[in-house]
């Protein structure tokens, strides 16, 4: 059975009532440089995490309860595609991220993170990767391709996006899992790591510590706190992420073959109460951020924008917040950035959780909701 | 006859008041790296323009009326300055900034920008440079280094700050007088440029047009609009400048020999009801800005604080705004902007016309209103 968005039944129901009262599925809003239209196009979604765009021009979308879910432009939502992992939905985790193979129009592979619990029957979860195979409603040939080490018991900070580099490497970023924080400076386990394998779990030869006996060979760039966004930038061809920061401090970064990033040892953040943390905001031999927001605005996902229907935000890299409530714009000039604008925090004001371009050039936005998450569409204005 | 501040008769006066009613001298504010205090040393300001420090500790501050006054930290300021240059004190016209001759210490020499009428016996006017040299309460020797060409009819958009190059070349940076706004792209006046001259008024061997008969020589940059912000970056010894867009795309560039910063053929300023305006953001040969605002917070002088009482925002960028009536904190790495921190809007919130730091490490700012402007010092809070 198919269910149709909750607003698509509104509208049915509502299409006695006066014509005051009806749904408004679309709204017009003006920007620095776009005029642009916001279309609601599906809702009803439980915590949708992340999502990608099938060949078909339909969506693929987790919930982070652990479905996956085919998703329609017309709103029409499918029941839960079969045979997906089992997660650990706990607080932040659960199934978070999807992505397709690069080669999925001859394959069909896509790949999932998730939280998984410990498989030998001790504690503890981590973030892992699976791929498999989408038949119609079901995965078949489910492979378990990372499991993030060690399994330890919290239920917070899991990263985590997938994302294909140019050469066919998956970066799959990780968070430090809050109360082990400290590992994130410390290259034997997972916490607060992006990782580099090949689409097979296998680890490419030229990953930065791969003959180095006290480090993980998956590990690409350490000191990160909670990496929920990524993207490769369309003309370097580098990973960009974004980060959680704790109170203030969330970042941007440009994540670079065996960098520190410095985190919990340097942080723009501030404590609660306003004050500054005792923590220092350099760290010798660690990167600086690319970019960073106090206070936060809770930054999930982040996307550069390359299509052809907004020409003036090419280039442009996108980031959704979630505390925030809106899209950033960050105007970049090759790699630096040159002014910040804030989108749809009124037209939208929802806590937005993914972003992402679709094959028609138009803008995406998912927004993090326990009922009635939407799938949000941005295009031009009429 | 020495007039003591308003704020300084006003703490006389009600001495004898209940306390509760004793104004505030000093407000403490947190920021997101230090908690600095607020203090009002002066006020009895008419649109003071520009300041700098005497090696005494005291200040010059310009009036844009056309008086140069000297302020000490106590508040006394001194009666006008003799034989300052007649200026055309209208609108944005009249005494502007003051400068310090490199070796002050020696020659007394200070420099004053400000509009000036045609000297034939014409019409219009165009900022003009002259230096002189302090004796007492009098200036000696008045010479006119520069004569902004040509004399036009406007009393907007004069530029202009004084700053001298580590080569000790001086640097004017210059308006498009608004309705000349098309002169900012031809060489042949000086509307939009930044000028570089030595302080005796002669140019620069290595100035980027000297070998060129269709330009001013004089020129060191060009396609601005109206530059009322300048500094030396204290790494590069590159110029800095801010400049004020139109509705929105206020600037800040890195003013470097030759190039075109584009003004009025690219800009991100839009129109006044919100719209885009037709004009290009890029125009090919030109430099982008390094960094901009939409919507304006209107610009005026900047500086980098280099000083040791605010060791987090060393190498950082200030830049004191009028619309926004704040002061913009660019947290730089190298040259590069991670971060903008809006200061004082809500401790000082009035428009703020200039700002320096103090041979003691403070920051200083005036403020721009007809009567009452302050001259404002900030220090850590105790």
């Amino acid at each position: 059975m198919m269910k149709k968005t909750v607003l698509a039944t509104a509208i049915l129901t509502l299409s006695q009532l006066p014509t005051a009262l009806a749904p408004v599925a679309a709204e017009e809003v003006s920007t620095e440089r776009h005029k642009v239209s916001i279309n609601t196009l599906a809702s009803g979604l439980s915590h949708p995490w992340g999502m990608t765009f099938l060949p078909s021009g339909d969506l693929l979308i987790t919930e982070r309860g652990g479905d996956l879910h085919k998703v329609s432009l017309d709103g029409t939502i499918s029941d839960p595609i079969k045979n997906v992992p089992e997660v650990v939905a706990e607080r932040q985790g659960g199934l978070l991220d999807v992505t397709l193979d690069p080669d999925f129009a001859n394959n069909n592979m896509i790949y999932l993170s998730y939280s998984e619990a410990a498989q030998d029957g001790g504690t503890g979860n981590s973030t892992a990767v699976a791929r498999a195979e989408l038949a119609g409603d079901s995965l078949q040939n489910v492979e378990v391709i990372f499991r993030g080490v060690p399994k330890y018991e919290s239920n917070a900070h899991f990263g985590s996006r997938l994302v294909f580099s140019p050469e066919g490497h998956l970066f799959i970023t990780l968070g430090d899992r809050y109360s082990a924080m400290d590992d994130a400076q410390l290259l034997d386990n997972h916490h607060g790591k992006v990782v580099r394998i090949w689409p097979d779990g296998s680890v490419p030869e030229d990953n930065p510590f791969v003959d180095r006996d006290d480090a993980l060979d998956t590990i690409w760039s350490y000191g990160h706190r909670n990496v929920q966004g990524a993207a490769i930038h369309p003309q370097t061809g580098e990973l960009w992420i974004s980060e959680h920061g704790p109170k203030g401090g969330d970042e941007i970064n440009i994540s670079l073959a065996g960098e520190n990033y410095g985190w919990p040892e340097a942080t723009y953040g501030v404590d609660y109460d306003g004050t500054i943390i005792s923590k220092k905001t350099h760290l010798e031999g660690a990167k600086q951020p690319h970019y960073y927001w106090v206070p936060s605005i809770a930054t999930s996902d982040i996307i550069f924008y390359t299509g052809d229907k907004f020409p003036d935000w090419q280039g442009d890299l996108f980031v959704a917040a979630l505390r925030g409530s809106h899209v950033a714009r960050i105007d970049l000039e090759g790699e630096r950035v040159m002014h910040e604008e804030t989108l749809f925090d009124e037209a939208i004001g929802k806590r937005i959780r993914d972003i992402e371009q679709g094959p028609d050039g138009y803008i995406y936005v998912i927004t993090d909701q326990p009922k009635d998450a939407e799938l949000i569409q941005i295009k031009p204005a009429n």
